[in-house]
């Protein structure tokens, strides 16, 4: 399979890019290849597409089922008792629509985290993306309870393998105060056995600070590199309150964060995530939108300009976290963080790509691009997504989107009136 | 003219509504006047459309054109060289180009306040929206500037005299740093006299009142007061920086406030805007984009957005700012502080109205509409706009974009390259 994208602009020039299997083959101009397809790339420019590092896709089917609600009694009335009824078709639709509008907003690489991962992995392996898929993991401090999430777990990742190379097993328990230090070190060895990614929350609010301090005597971060844990594999999401010297064990680690600004901000976590401190300190910042139940949608777009306005506005300095930076960091970053050789249009990298219409008022003029991208627009402006050198979406259309919108929403419905 | 809208969700229920000529005639269910032209509304939800409270139109044109700078740099070095040369043609496209943007977002009412008012005025009249434009009134404390800026500013208000009831003129000094107080109380009267509204930036960065405090020994808001000026027709633009008493003193004279959540962001003015506190002491508060050279685009969805989140992360209280709430500051709210009977769906009211497409993963499952229209979609929902009883964009096309997009395109590049 081979394709011949025509008279796209790419760092401001008008280029041809063919494409060849998987990869990125020849970056030219009026390249005369034949192509098994021709895509025009008149009026549009070519990105990178988006890697969402931090996300619980499935949880589409619980956008805006109560929003403006403190955690506790939103997760208690609202989520937790629903999701109890959650069938592997729920899972399956939920993650449908929920990679459906990914694609639609130029993400072709995320990092997922629930329950009943197999749904979730059928769905990525049907919708053509790229999935980095953790079930649930929690023990609550229980030995039972341990030894059966566990199970779980090595059963999840088995049944991963009977997808290809798009699809890849995490190992992600919840959290440090849903899950033991002696789960948390499974976690890790079971990572480093697998040579697999290690995701959990961490550090997400200043309660869980505070209980932490209170119960193990450290900060969270401290706390993981006493269970000795930190390590390349790990990726924290969140991370809002960290001091400096817990920057320091991340970066001297290797371990990644994903700043989610929009359910930071919702949830009234906080907002003042060390951006620029992490990265000034050699720490990898990746950018996610979190689930929609929270954030309350997948538009890395979005994300990128929440997370540039937030991070000027806390610290008074319009100069910190230009579009660029942002940009970089939702696309090349992010696929580093989850091992993907994409993330940057070059020869010999993955064809994972958006071509980006620039025909609507938020591209006029263009002064500046990536600026009009990070700032004006959102999501909505792609066109065309290539995600390992298949087109899965052309003229802002996905295969089978109107079925996954109409099955999504039945499930929905009808889980949270069962 | 008579418009027949058939079969829309309004509210929850599918309903009918009948709109002659200006106004919301009748609202039903299967209803079968007779019309001029019937909209089928299936699949589409009916809200009223946003009003824009703050604004520079015709800065579209310089989208993107120095983002990430300091504010005195940017003026001194990108936009101030840039604005001594437009011609009227300049704003008159630009202003096209941003009226083109709120409408596809689903704006038909904005106050402004730019160089070249007649131009906007022209744009207004030929895209049938509301304008309440200001000229640009700067004295800059010289006696003569003075005397020119007000035989100015009687010169625009005549000039606009000759457009029809959805264009007005405002008096609008640009600020207290750059009028004097002579120039403000003239702005006062002039105001009473016509009885127009009168609006200026206000309270928008530390360093405002800092040097308002230096100079004439007292807070913005406390100025204003002194000099006599506070009244129902002003209206502030930003108001980051107010204390209880002064929140008092708006409150008391009905002052209206505009929040501006993107641009006080982007430019780090600050974040703590004090939204919950005014509506409490019941001071009216509005929503509005500011100039797309600050914010970067005209939408009005991504204000609510911004607005709700921001103000809940800052107070650490997810509760606050529902989207309901809002939702009402960016329509009914929005259009009575500019004196404008819409805002609301409701018969006898203006047909100012958007049909919202829900057939898109943002609003899939459809739990809460206003939630998702506020947390989850951006403008482009929007399908079909209606302003004083017209169709003004129908399935997503305004008449003349492509035209719109390519001069305004040209004006801009010709404009930061003579």
């Amino acid at each position: 399979m081979s394709i011949l994208i025509k008279n796209v602009r790419l760092d401001g020039h008008k280029k041809d890019v063919y494409v060849e299997g998987k990869y990125i083959k020849t970056i030219g101009e009026k390249l005369t290849c034949l192509a098994d397809e021709q895509l025009d790339g008149k009026g549009m420019t070519l990105i990178p597409s988006f890697a969402n590092v931090h996300t619980h896709v499935a949880m589409t089917l619980f956008r805006g089922f109560g929003d403006d609600m403190p955690l506790m009694p939103w997760l208690q009335e609202r989520i937790w008792p629903n999701e109890a009824k959650l069938t592997d078709e729920d899972v399956y639709w939920g993650a449908k629509l929920g990679i459906l509008e990914m694609i639609k907003t130029g993400t072709t690489a995320f990092a997922d985290m629930y329950h009943k991962v197999s749904s979730t992995a059928q769905a990525v392996d049907e919708m053509g993306v790229r999935g980095y898929l953790a079930g649930a993991v929690f023990d609550n401090f229980d030995k039972e309870a341990r030894k059966k999430t566990i199970a779980a777990n090595e059963a999840d990742m088995k049944a991963l393998e009977n997808y290809g190379d798009r699809i890849h097993f995490v190992v992600g328990p919840h959290a440090i105060y849903t899950n033991s230090g002696e789960l948390l070190k499974w976690a890790n060895d079971f990572s480093k056995e697998n040579n697999i990614l290690f995701n959990m929350h961490l550090a997400e609010t200043e309660g869980e600070v505070t209980n932490c301090i209170k119960e193990k005597g450290c900060t969270p971060v401290r706390y993981l590199n006493k269970l000795g844990i930190l390590s390349p594999r790990l990726i924290v999401a969140h991370g809002l309150y960290m001091d400096e010297e817990e920057i320091g064990l991340l970066a001297d680690n290797g371990v990644s964060v994903v700043h989610n600004p929009a359910s930071n901000l919702k949830l009234a976590s906080g907002l003042e995530f060390k951006y620029c401190e992490m990265k000034k300190r050699g720490v990898k910042v990746a950018l996610g939108t979190d689930g929609a139940c929270s954030s309350n949608n997948l538009d890395m777009v979005e994300a990128m300009k929440l997370a540039a306005l937030i991070g000027k506005a806390w610290r008074k300095d319009p100069e910190v976290i230009p579009a660029t930076d942002i940009f970089k960091t939702a696309t090349q970053v992010g696929h580093e963080v989850l091992g993907i050789k994409a993330g940057v249009i070059t020869e010999g990298y993955l064809a994972d790509m958006c071509l980006i219409d620039t025909h609507s008022p938020a591209f006029v003029p263009n002064h500046n691009f990536i600026s009009n991208l990070v700032y004006a627009a959102n999501g909505y402006c792609v066109d065309t997504v290539l995600c390992n050198g298949k087109v899965i979406m052309r003229g802002k259309h996905v295969e089978g989107e109107d079925e996954i919108m109409e099955r999504a929403s039945k499930c929905a419905y009808n889980l949270v009136r069962r």
